[in-house]
């Protein structure tokens, strides 16, 4: 018997449709709701192109089983009833915390007593939200990665409010479902990933900016030296020049200021904006 | 004919050594200098140790010309004798400013006036050395990272003084002898690689300090989600405990302090200084 019998996610975003896929492709029910038609029709397109990448990642003969998890995700726009009867509500709506304060405050009302909620935001620490859930013991976040089955990290972390039962079942459920659970004792900004991933990008940014180095030597040293397969700027571009920009941007300090307007000028100006868009620092395809 | 006809390797410690080979495995004759008759005979041993490292990780094959490789080296215990004819020196002396200072003063008296001098140091800056070199225009840093043959970066820094002919001299060396040359255009103390390297390993420190996380969890969470062979511990152990130690309890900053604190009381006085010892934040064989 699963650690919970039904999941329900809540957006059907990119991050959001890879939990719902995860998900199923573990064996369990999953509702994926989102806000509309429109939202939904994305939905069913995205999760065909991550059943494709899936494939490619996992080999051919691991289509059929993915295909069939498809089949165990149902699609609601009515948010009630999407949670009704949930065992776990894993969050992943646009990182806006009045949004999420909102979301929280409908389904508190609609789902039942033990359902525990979790949420994936990245950027928002859980006690932000958990007195707008009504159910503070029983809400955590519990945070994927992209490429989800790849980059397999559930970084799992509560407030002082989460009941370590409810904990542990999460992170069982983490287990279940392929993920390596990352349990943070108390909460973090950025989790464990990020906390280490943009000091890194950080120093990679001032030797730029500074002049000391090229992106490419940069990256050659970092490689080089440590076996890593990416450098610094090899990753700005797998993140995207624009949430680099945005991440800089919203900083005070001059630093981060200076590389912000150092990213607009030479990058977002120019439509480079890294492996998306085929041009970053380095060039793709 | 090589860009520097004969090399000069001051102090034949662990990375002295390992220059003097790997010039040496490139066909160019080498001058190895150390104090004393007792470090000569440790540096014979070292280099043996060397080429058996170097073929353990390279192939049998490589044997033959690794040991021919040695017999280019010639070993001296007279500093004026070592440089006098040597196209470049490069120093690997203990890192420490006078000492450095007084052996740049006394070769600039002995080598001719055409010889390059290149510091090896990691944690001094050239120009806190150039004006005892007697010839800033021909002398820079020229920086290698343990484990020569597999971590080839050289790390190539002049100062404001530094001809810029030498300095792309120094970078054709450093490719003749199987080296990446990272080329940093101004001083950068730690270099690239360090500069990189830090504050990953303090943002790691950090999260353990906190006690959000035990190592083995950040370094999973570094592994899986960067694709990278090591985690921020496992670096550290690699590094060896006592260095990290050195380091950090010579910066004033409260987490540095912290953290020198915590690797003495949990790693340093119970013996666990890394790999080298066999058990640092892991164990090993």
């Amino acid at each position: 018997m699963p650690v919970f019998e039904s999941v329900t996610v809540l957006g059907a975003g990119v991050l959001g449709a890879q939990i719902a896929f995860q998900t199923a492709n573990h064996g369990i029910p999953v509702v994926s709701y989102d806000v509309g038609d429109d939202a939904i029709a994305a939905a069913r397109h995205r999760l065909d192109a991550i059943v494709d990448q899936y494939v490619a990642d996992s080999g051919r003969e691991k289509r059929a089983a993915a295909e069939e998890a498809l089949t165990r995700i149902r699609f609601s726009t009515d948010l009630a009833e999407a949670v009704s009867h949930a065992g776990l509500v894993i969050e992943a709506v646009p990182e806006n915390v009045e949004l999420k304060r909102s979301v929280y405050a409908q389904i508190a009302a609609a789902a039942p007593e033990s359902t525990v909620f979790a949420t994936n935001s990245s950027t928002l620490l859980p006690s932000a939200i958990a007195d707008a859930t009504g159910r503070p013991d029983r809400f955590l976040a519990l945070h994927f990665a992209n490429h989800i089955w790849r980059q397999n990290t559930a970084e799992i972390m509560g407030t002082p409010e989460t009941d370590p039962a409810v904990y542990q079942r999460v992170v069982a459920f983490a287990v279940e479902i392929g993920m390596v659970p990352i349990q943070l004792h108390k909460e973090q900004p950025g989790y464990v990933l990020n906390s280490l991933l943009v000091p890194l990008l950080n120093a990679g940014a001032e030797l730029v900016l500074k002049g000391v180095a090229e992106p490419e030597t940069v990256d050659a040293t970092w490689r080089i030296g440590t076996g890593a397969p990416l450098g610094p700027f090899q990753i700005f571009d797998v993140v995207g020049l624009r949430t680099a920009y945005a991440i800089a941007s919203a900083r005070p300090d001059e630093g981060s200021q200076a590389w912000a307007a150092y990213l607009k000028e030479h990058y977002l100006d120019q439509g480079k904006l890294g492996v998306e868009s085929g041009e970053g620092f380095y060039r793709y395809r």
